[in-house]
């Protein structure tokens, strides 16, 4: 038997693996969830036939969305995730000791309860004491919070469908209220080399910008992600990513990384023309 | 018309993209050679059904073989390019008025005509009256070769084929040889990523590893290529790529580059701690 997911990464160029087994389907009531068990990458999790993340390669998004901010401001206690249901980010942060509070906004409790029982490998910390689960809607949820994290991590889907909120003027402009006066956030960015792709990183570059003077973005290779080169932002209050790295410091910590190291985040930030074109043009 | 080309990234992975024409077909002694129209990239070269190169992203893999050399050594003049009959290399390299000499030794005349027939975008500067074409095996061409060029660059297809004698202990060697006193030689580098590719990669780094005092490898998002992620190799006999490079005067030279700058010059060489790893155990 042959067992085919095939994804379009756009409707001229498609992403097909090999699949061992459906694990589990589901229509919740915000979109279609799908885990498969694949020979290449492991078991993976689809949203709405876009693939999320797979076992094989999700320590490179993890790591680059929780370690850049992380090393940037090792203080940081308080954390918010908006979306991430998998657990990926929040396994990340529970890694440092100093994180008092992780607070995981998901919409979707179906996500988070079919990780929790076939994606253990992302959804290993989610009990953890200092996590709390709120199944809601994060641009709804921001709105009432003032002045409470030091980091915003927004793990969201595309700019299609139930991820859309997290992408607009008023919810950049309400994280900037939510965070502490030193607070970091995070986003992910979309990549920039397909057309469609590139104009929802334009359109989040060009929304997140009048609230924050800092800010960068910066890049890592996911093979499984379309282009296999995505793209995050870095938006600060305070905080310089690069001239506020404490290598020293982050090293002392002594987490294990499988991607992350203090060279690939300074090297992150160098932006290729093309892409600084892409900006500049948003 | 429905026209798709596949492209098995691993014999569970594959990449598919839509095909307006097939424009050309050939067997020659060495391999099957294929130039097709698509609609996401443009116009691409397969060898042996391997992409390796569309006019949508060569640009980064061409400008990236060739700026991070000459911007960490300025004042070669004479370069051999081993493989690389499309010309992509040989045309940024005439973007330096400095050089001299550039020698291109492709072992397959059939590559080179049928890239001046359909490729121009790459095949655009191989009349240039610096550059001499050899139709010969690099492997057997360098052999005789001693203390001639400043940079060699190798512009192979994977080690399997006709590619395969361009990964050896003997060759580099002999590239070493071939080189004046400040020599520079890189090498396409496969992927880390894909088990088969990584594998490549390990030899690849091994066998280079003991001639040269300087080596490191550097990467680039290659959309086209397995993974995304693809490596060059950078070894030298006195220049460091980073410690050496002078971006003033690199950026004096006004060239005008789309993926290209210092800074990703300097970003690429950062490597991700599984890369690392891959290469400790080369």
């Amino acid at each position: 038997m042959e067992l085919w997911y095939t994804e379009e990464h756009t409707k001229n160029v498609r992403f097909s693996i090999k699949v061992d087994k459906h694990l589990y389907s589901s229509q919740s009531e915000f979109q279609r969830i799908d885990i498969m068990e694949s020979y290449e990458f492991g078991r993976f999790l689809a949203l709405d036939g876009c693939m999320m993340l797979t076992e094989k390669d999700e320590f490179i998004y993890h790591e680059m969305m929780v370690h850049v901010p992380m090393a940037t401001n090792p203080e940081i206690e308080r954390v918010l995730v908006i979306g991430g249901g998998d657990g990926g980010a929040v396994r990340e942060l529970c890694r440092y000791p100093n994180i008092k509070q992780i607070d995981l906004v998901e919409i979707d409790q179906m996500v988070v309860e079919a990780c929790k029982t076939h994606l253990q490998q992302t959804a290993c910390d989610l009990e953890d004491s200092r996590v709390n689960i709120h199944y809601e809607d994060g641009l709804k949820f921001i709105r009432r919070i003032e002045h409470v994290y030091d980091l915003i991590i927004v793990d969201s889907t595309d700019p299609f469908g139930p991820g859309e909120g997290l992408f607009t003027r008023e919810f950049y402009g309400n994280c900037y209220k939510a965070l502490t006066d030193k607070g970091i956030l995070v986003n992910q960015h979309e990549s920039p080399y397909y057309k469609v792709y590139a104009q929802s990183l334009q359109k989040a570059h060009e929304r997140v910008e009048g609230y924050f003077p800092v800010i960068k973005l910066y890049n890592a290779h996911i093979p499984t992600y379309p282009s296999g080169n995505w793209m995050f932002g870095f938006a600060s209050k305070v905080y310089d990513p690069i001239k506020d790295l404490d290598e020293d410091r982050w090293m002392a910590l002594d987490i294990k990384t499988q991607y992350y190291n203090a060279d690939v985040h300074k090297g992150s930030f160098a932006l290729p023309n093309y892409v600084k074109k892409l900006l500049m043009k948003a």
